[in-house]
């Protein structure tokens, strides 16, 4: 569930190797190629026809999807000029996010979460290379959060359509961090939902629950806390990133330390659920423990009194009086009434 | 409750997009304008009224309640100079405190904090955008904490009169910690009565109690904290802070420093009751236990002899002697007594 | 108990408002004035003869008791010119522990701490201005800690009487630091007898001991941390601290790091009483809880066996051996002591 | 288990004292020397035959597995000019991960781990020190993971063929730290599978496995965390470590960096699992207490009645009845039923 | 037991005042004085005879026994220069370590530390100073652990005859770092062996070990964790410490961090041994009690069974039948066996 890494001990370092389940179906590669004024959305089959997108004027957005071919994106990192450690790290879909800067091209990566229909949380890798007037980005499946950043681009008088490949970027990485909050969102309703569970009616339900919130937020934490660290590197990569767009990443960067915030609010909330839910339970478990034993702890000596009389001795002269059977009656209702007001007063029942 | 944002996903940056509870009613805009002579308070019902305060040498206090009038918000910022991504922030109430420059223009936000009348938290987003002369702040509700400037204002000899917008920004930033002391008195005092409770006669109201002080200090403490690093960037924001209001902020910073220090020391607190909940409620549990269980082992050993002289033996010699039964009755209060106090000697009654 | 501040909201900064609990009594002045060869002790009444204080040559100490007099101190603060904010600080008790410097004045805030009679923390505010040639303490009580610094004052040939009021100012520090090792002496004796009764003796009281320990060391934390920084700045105010007095300033520094190495221990050490009184009591709970029931599980069995032949079957074999009576006595007996040798070898007794 | 360090106290700094546990077997010298043209790969017997790798021109990787032999360590440092101190750390089995440089030569420590055939964490050092063209590692036991290195040597055109020494170096750094990430997947699936047993049925060995876990997991810290340290002295150390170099050092840097994310990750887990087997355990318990508790207060009540008939008084009326002892079952058993649905009715069973 | 300090309140600085156990004995002052050729070890028994060594050639260690004797340290400080405020950290037997530089003077303080014959932790502070060719170290008792600095001294060909009285001044602290090795292999042995018993058989015995294992960790960390800072600032300190050692400073550092690191490491393990001890006893408690209740359980309505025909109504049909007794013994050893496959299949039993 909580995979680190498939990296492959032993090999060269450089080495491609697919990390993910196993995976089939094709590479799709789909461009969005645009100006100012031209916008084209294709999907190519051959890795060769990138070559043209290396040296173009206009901005292409080639994306690149199921990176368990790693012969192809071999030739993609060849084609662009990738350096083979960077190549390594796409085709590793468990890496931590980070960002570097090769030369003339910088490179991203981090994770698109979502919720899948059992309500597991599922992590998408996206890597992003940003080069001369292009911008590819690899991921494994075909999920993405992109599709506000398309009906962008297709648009007209958006200012995505004005701008370099470096706003491009910066609009791609606002669309993952978006949906970290509409995921803590998510969690949130999660957390609330649990949260009124636990204080009305808690039960072993709910601890599973809180446990399994735990480690989605320790996952969330492990993959969004370093998205920080990334932006504010995007932030003091010159040339590569222009000053204009400087300013939409430190709005970025407030948005990510805002979800940092929250993943640690969620955690310390749901430490206080979890003792809420203990001490609930116990409360309850105690009051009905207390309850069953005050009622044995009435009838045990009332038994008694009646074991006394139930035995067989020749010569008892309670047993011979007319009322004796009476009076016993008197006497087991006296005491179990008293019993009863003595826990009562006592407020033990 | 802890709602995060409602920033709506996959819309431009720059977007803007009220983010609160629904709300109506119209936007109302609030002027107090004065110099050291004079004064004028008066509410406009135009948005396009506010163009003479840009560059009116007076000061000018702008207040827009009402943010989820997104379009006149955004008419506001077009006619002050206001950057897109500021307006964005002011119209999503759930930001996170910050402080931003944009050229000549400084802008901060920050939570204004109450109960409401069913004792829960309640977060007023105040927003300020402090311009030449002028000082503009955006909220949504009615609810501010600013009477006492206000009053200030309108009487005379005050330094306010004298001095220029950025004391006037000091002051309404005064006023919101000043408010968070309120806040913590009130929350000391929910804690002390807490703690009372807890010591004297805990039960599980209490540990609602607790747990729902906890959740609050975790606001508190979400919404309190980025405001130290707002102030300090404020001292630090040259030209826009005159260096004479400077000495008022370094004032305003180290209240900040103590509002955080309490709500830390409140949360070790509170977490220290809630421990000493726990202890004691088990406590009072394990004696009430005790005590039963005691008094169930008496009566067994005694029931189980008058069990053996119920038995119907044909030949039980017992039995047949004339004060066989007061001999038994001797033989219980004797094993009674000797097991009471055997219990009690040990201290487990 | 733990208030937090009075600050009034809503008034002007540097309003004089006083925030501890209702005062009474006159306001107290003494002045002790000393050169080399000279010394002088006395009250004065009038505010207005400290006016030949602010020039004078020899070394004054100005010790202003009844800070609840906020127009006197309003006039002391205009003899020696000390900021309306800084004045603010000194009728506020509730102040956490800084130290400022406005031009040629250095103003220090520490809290003295005793514990009353009752044995609960009292915090005794001094406020301290450090001007030329004088220094003045403001705080509330009669009670301070400085009678030894007096005494060297007085008696001849000490250190203090040849040197300037920065000299005189580390020395009433030293004094208040001084004064925290014993109160940290006392609380570790505190700490030592819970953790002695605690190992030997627990019950519900030891565990409000741990509890009002616990929040003492709160308290203590919370007004001895801040110190350490109070000092450091003071080591780095260049002219009003002269270079000769910066040695015991040093000195002073590792005293107050010394002072909350051990508040930190004591903390640590509080949190690991508490946890083995829960589990000592535990224990002890356990040992009580197993002995009453394994009784009740031998005697159940037992009386069982009493019931089958209490039973009034017209044809039981048994009933009517001769010596079935016997035999069942053997037989309880037998089985009474096997089982508790059962829970004697596992060890349950 | 968790040895510290065998140094001895007492010796003159710089004393070679093997702290390992006893071990025999002679040293072994395993040399591979190899140019991008030529492989040499040979086992020597006679430590003074390294004498001609000092100066040569290939690469030459000498591994010495044996350090108990000290006075081989310390032919071989004098050798290769080794300072005494760096020896002493050599044949120090239990060192901190460390680097240090002395003149042109660099030496770092790391602790390769595997898991032995009973489960348990084995920690071997591996020492390395980097000079001119040579690397010599230093081991005690034959464990290691370099065979991948081994057949890249070996094999042609590989990349290290064609680079230096501090390639070299580099590459079996790299070895070290990919082998770290099997051992976090291995410590991950035991923590899954301890996750699922905790879940589902947990048992007093789940307990042990838990506490085992976060044993073997502070370990890996301890080992694991400085070598983050390690990786970013050589990345700063320029001579030795070639610009060329550095670009697989700043991946190695990542790697390690993610690694200790995940014990960290993996310790969070692991005190959440320790938690939810708690909870889990102590609701199975109080379920089936509750569930026994109930019986018994089921039948106590019942049995009392049968109690009062089972008395001998001379005159009990409902006895002579014709239909009494039919009444009496129905009056046990409608006791018995009502106490079933009012438990019932409370959830109680 | 963890006495803080026993400094004085209200005295001037830089008075002396000895704060250990009352004490008696005469001061001691060994010296040992050598150079590369000659060696001198001799007990002298007036303070007023160390005045040759103030500017002697030769390095001499002056080891000053009885630190009681303030006014005999007085003289010492008076004849080699050293400022009170220093003399005052000498006799204060309960500082913080610490390292001052005062003009050519170093003086650095230590605690050395061992368990006694109770097996409980001993503090014995070495406070050291650095001069000109001399190191004078002085304590209170005669425990030291420097022997074997000692015997290298008196030996011949050691590194420390050839060199300057910094060295000597590092040899001394390696000592007592070293012996801080040796404390921590016992502790870890203590670690061990609690573990062990936790593990296999825990008893409230194991509870006072591990409550006074975490005690002494917190003092170990007290007192080893300054140690740090000292040898960090002895690097630093050029002049009076000489490059040549300066190597030997920093693989002493190297050993502080280990030391520290173990201490940390001890502490999460002597928590999660606590934690394994509460859940250990807690399981073992619940196991015993479930099979109590189990047994209760089962005879419980077997009682009530036999009390039924033990009731005396007159017409009781099964009473009259002749194998009644034997039917109602099969039903009740049916009931019995269901009742415990029933609580078997569960695994309640």
């Amino acid at each position: 569930m909580h995979k680190l890494t498939g990296k492959k001990v032993g090999l060269a370092p450089g080495t491609l190797v697919y990390t993910g389940p196993k995976a089939k179906g094709p590479i799709k590669i789909r461009i969005i190629d645009y100006t100012e004024q031209t916008v084209k959305d294709e999907y190519i089959s051959r890795v060769e026809d990138l070559k043209q997108y290396v040296h173009k004027d206009s901005v292409s957005w080639i994306n690149v999807i199921g990176v368990h071919h790693t012969d192809m994106i071999e030739k993609v990192g060849i084609i662009f000029g990738i350096h083979p450690l960077i190549l390594e790290d796409i085709v590793n879909v468990h890496s931590r996010p980070k960002l570097e800067v090769q030369d003339d091209l910088m490179f991203a990566q981090l994770q698109m979460i979502y919720y899948n229909s059992h309500k597991n949380l599922q992590f998408e890798q996206l890597s992003m290379v940003l080069g001369n007037h292009f911008v590819i980005t690899f991921q494994e499946n075909d999920f993405d959060v992109f599709d506000p950043v398309r009906t962008r681009i297709k648009g007209v008088n958006w200012r995505i359509r004005k701008l370099d490949n470096d706003y491009l970027a910066y609009a791609l990485m606002d669309a993952i961090v978006d949906n970290y909050f509409s995921i803590m969102e998510e969690t949130g309703e999660v957390l609330d939902a649990i949260d009124d569970q636990v204080v009305k009616k808690p039960n072993q339900q709910s601890l599973q629950n809180i446990h399994k919130l735990k480690r989605d937020l320790v996952l969330l934490r492990k993959n969004i806390w370093p998205v920080r660290e990334v932006i504010d590197k995007m932030k003091k990569t010159d040339k590569i990133i222009k000053s204009s767009t400087k300013r939409f990443i430190d709005d970025l960067y407030d948005h990510t330390i805002q979800i940092i915030d929250s993943v640690e609010t969620y955690r310390e909330m749901s430490a206080s659920i979890l003792d809420t839910y203990h001490s609930t339970l116990s409360n309850r478990m105690n009051e009905i423990m207390k309850v069953l034993t005050v009622i044995s702890t009435v009838f045990i000596p009332l038994t008694f009194i009646t074991g006394v009389y139930g035995m067989n001795f020749r010569y008892m002269p309670e047993v011979e009086w007319k009322y004796g059977y009476f009076i016993i009656w008197g006497i087991i209702v006296a005491v179990g009434i008293w019993l009863f007001f003595f826990f009562k007063r006592r407020k033990w029942v």
